[in-house]
């Protein structure tokens, strides 16, 4: 965790754009929650052209939603939400504001496993050990 | 908000059964919430053949997630189950009743950002001034 | 419910591993919950490949989502987690352990509908009366 989808119609996001989206959002999340960029997930599903609707019409919309650990500040969701959404904008000009929802949705620490570890709160207490623990037990992961 | 995204096994609706879904599901919605139908979307994301399992074997449910801004009665949200079911029911006669699965999530409102704005709560007092925020702002929306 | 989501790159997955996670992981839930396996769901979603993102470069995670009813003990969510884990690292060797990430995220009974019924809370005296009824209403489905 973090992981963040960002689901929309097919030919909505070039390449370069789910790039450089996936870039901006691993470092929002990582500037303003401090969390580890090797934890932050961005995922690009698609929807089949004429798959998606607004008011029964069919539309292309950019619907985000990220599940976080819960335990966060409201100004730092607040934060996220506001880059993310500038970023949209910016990267997408052609695609109207109302088109674009974000949702930063938590999910209990305690709900969830990483590298076979229950997820740390999101306090320095329980993180700190929990990193270290995963930088002992864990060889430098190659991307692929 | 609402996001209703109807998960299926490519093959499983058609584009006509599809077009009146996302139509009734918006009608529900809206009437049930007195949510403007332009800030509804339903999606119809698919997985491939093969790629739904029920009980572990090979199987083709219909799996229809809303999320919702939280706060509504749950009268509101009964009504809305009933009637999406209904309509899957009336669509999709070949479906066993047992393989269609509705929920409705809550979401925080503030929890999420649309047109830019964080959320306001479902009550008439906090949408009443962004509604007209978002009318005074936006140009209306070419569906595309 | 539950709904089990695996998320996955195009391709990380076989057809053989797909259905034997799909296996383990309804047994697991079943197991571990008693929960009747024939409302067990297990989907496999796939993103195109170059579509996810870990610490913003290209990636492949494993990213397994399941919702279930509100109310299981800890005990059970942390069962569930672990097993999951434990036949993802099996099945899948050559994935990192920091690339398999599993969240078993609760939804309130409440708020879902099945068979054209809300679901009963997971204790014995609501789930009795709900599976009779179910047996009594519903013909053995055949799997297709």
């Amino acid at each position: 965790m973090p992981i963040y989808e960002c689901l929309t119609v097919s030919g909505t996001l070039s390449q370069d754009v789910r790039d450089r989206l996936a870039r901006i959002i691993t470092d929002v999340h990582a500037e303003e929650t401090n969390a580890p960029a090797d934890l932050i997930h961005v995922v690009f599903p698609e929807l089949p052209r004429g798959h998606a609707y607004t008011a029964g019409s069919s539309s292309a919309p950019i619907l985000i939603r990220g599940q976080v650990r819960a335990g966060r500040a409201p100004e730092v969701r607040n934060a996220i939400l506001r880059r993310i959404n500038d970023a949209c904008r910016e990267l997408l000009p052609e695609i109207h504001p109302m088109r674009i929802l974000i949702a930063v949705i938590d999910v209990p620490a305690k709900w969830a496993m990483e590298a076979g570890r229950i997820l740390p709160e999101p306090v320095e207490s329980e993180e700190k050990e929990w990193f270290e623990d995963l930088n002992r037990r864990m060889a430098p992961i190659a991307q692929a």
